[in-house]
């Protein structure tokens, strides 16, 4: 071990903790992961833990572990914060609690002066029709924890579906959000050490279909120096306000009015995987310098433009992508499966115009 | 698993293995490896088959792969040619046969017109005494087999030294070479696939210290279209007739008579790290895909300079290349020991006044 090597156990095991991994051990990183199987991601990429083996399986990892980080913001808090008292969880408690739950993280844009959509929090039928008079129409009912890839959410567009909205996703805690219009959904990664060392990625422009992330270019076109201060001032606040340890993500809305925040992530993100290839020093490898204690990574593009394709639901012809220059190919060794993520294909360019060329030599990838 | 996925096995599971693994996961390849024990560089990046384990672990590694590569060209040709019955391993036994005795070596590279050293086997006192004769002074005297970062190897300066050669190295078969006058050290790696697809590295210029590759800059200056056209063409010769699947590396002295080949290897090569981070396509993942029978990826340099530092004997200030642009760093999870090799600094640059300063901020990584 030398003087930066530290063993890191990672509570889960998928694509995320199998880039970490991929980009911690040239650091001198050793890995533990705590999974379901050892056919997950990660499995063949440290220390496998599984939750079937033993009642001890967490306890062996965080034994084996100098420092504790995890895949998801769903991750038990009770779990984190029990950990804690012997081995430093990075991001903290804070940070999970806050992002688990989409009204805390309403709260805290908003107590940080961070433009956000309107929204309310209903447990019933009645204060879903109380928040639907207030916020009015369109507006979007999600549940406050959980959803992912746009799991969990019915999109109010009158105010005679609300039964039916109850009815599909309620019974439990729920939020309203005032429908944001928005030119184009935006993101930043940004990184905080222990040290307090702030780095951040450029704003980078997303494509969703279906809910569900499908391209990410980097940066995001005719972005302007203002905007991108703008967001790396609201990251900073944010950074602080929750003594975050790690990457932090936030998806935001580019609006007539400036940027509006939609949700955070107290994690890597998909949204970052273009820094693999793309910068400098990718966002996992800075989020393993900041949870180890090291100094952070530039966050400089390493040419004008990166992209990133998802690999969706089926694998898609892969070997193709190999005889592309100027392509990455990033497969986590999982099966098919509709909507999952499989993997994904960063792209670099010097230009738009060849930026483009690729896409569309890519097109059997993208969404038709 | 992918259409494209395979299951590596790796006979040996030291730096170069990780490596490769690191560059073969996000291909979707899964690895095995077959080594000494779990402290070593690859150990957690795999199935791990001890030798230790019992007498089932080579079998049982086999048994794992679809494809058996190996680390080193001292790997034994009997072990590969009982594999190769059931699975095929690559680079194939004629690369191995041919590049694990010097003799053999120099021999193909005569038989392909390939400029190299005058030389002789020698296998007593006697027959040493008539090589000198023939082959004049200086001369090195080296074992056949073996022998690796300047071990094994005397260099007869006079032919008073002729016995003292023979205590200190003899005893087993050698080979004398005749002393090459030369401006500075070249090496260039070319991958060929199953299909013979062949593509080639730039030249890269080496340098040494006791022995050991201290640095690599890459491509090396200075070098003209016809030089590297020329090492081209060698390398394809070598490929061809060695029918040579996988990374091959051959070191090359500049001369005022052009280029003189000194030694090859069946592999990855310590030369070739700069492309982790320089090239389009690393050295390892080309290696994964010609073995897996992929398409090769592209050569190509990212920037117009690079260039890789070897962390040799201590770790040395690690924590200081983290906080440096353009600078990346590889450890390979090894106790410091002298003469060892602990991990490289790769480096990116635009000119070579870029390349210069960083090289002056990492002296402590270069020899005194």
């Amino acid at each position: 071990m030398t003087p930066i090597s530290k063993r890191v156990g990672v509570l889960g095991a998928g694509q995320l903790g199998r880039m970490l991994a991929i980009a911690g051990y040239p650091l001198g990183q050793k890995f533990g992961f705590y999974g379901m199987s050892d056919d997950e991601p990660s499995a063949l990429l440290g220390h496998m833990h599984k939750q079937s083996d033993d009642t001890d399986s967490l306890q062996k990892l965080v034994d084996f572990a100098d420092v504790i980080t995890y895949e998801s913001e769903n991750t038990d808090v009770e779990t984190v914060r029990k950990i804690s008292q012997t081995t430093p969880v990075y991001p903290g408690e804070k940070s999970l609690f806050v992002t688990q739950h989409r009204g805390r993280e309403k709260g805290m844009f908003d107590q940080l002066e961070i433009p956000c959509a309107s929204y309310r929090i209903v447990d019933s039928l009645e204060s879903l029709q109380l928040a639907v008079d207030e916020i009015g129409v369109p507006a979007i009912l999600k549940t406050t924890t959980e959803g992912y890839d746009g799991k969990g959410q019915f999109v109010l567009k009158e105010k005679e579906q609300i039964d039916e909205a109850w009815k599909s996703i309620g019974g439990r805690e729920l939020i309203l959000e005032g429908f944001v219009e928005f030119h184009r959904e935006l993101s930043i990664v940004a990184v905080r050490n222990a040290n307090n060392e702030h780095v951040y990625y450029p704003l980078v422009q997303n494509v969703h279909h279906e809910g569900i992330l499908r391209y990410t270019i980097a940066p995001a076109r005719e972005v302007s120096e203002e905007i991108q201060q703008q967001a790396e001032l609201y990251m900073q606040k944010l950074l602080d306000e929750l003594d975050h340890v790690g990457v932090l993500t936030l998806e935001l809305f580019e609006t007539t009015d400036g940027l509006v925040a939609n949700e955070m992530a107290p994690r890597v993100h998909n949204s970052g995987h273009w820094t693999i290839e793309g910068a400098l020093t990718s966002q996992f490898e800075n989020h393993i310098r900041a949870i180890c204690g090291l100094p952070l990574g530039s966050t400089e593009p390493r040419q004008p433009l990166a992209a990133m394709i998802n690999i969706i639901g089926e694998t898609g012809p892969v070997e193709k992508v190999l005889t592309m220059d100027n392509v990455f190919l990033h497969l986590y060794d999982k099966a098919e499966r509709k909507g999952r993520k499989l993997g994904h294909i960063n792209l670099i360019a010097d230009d738009e115009e060849s930026l483009f060329s690729l896409f569309k030599e890519l097109s059997d990838f993208l969404p038709k």
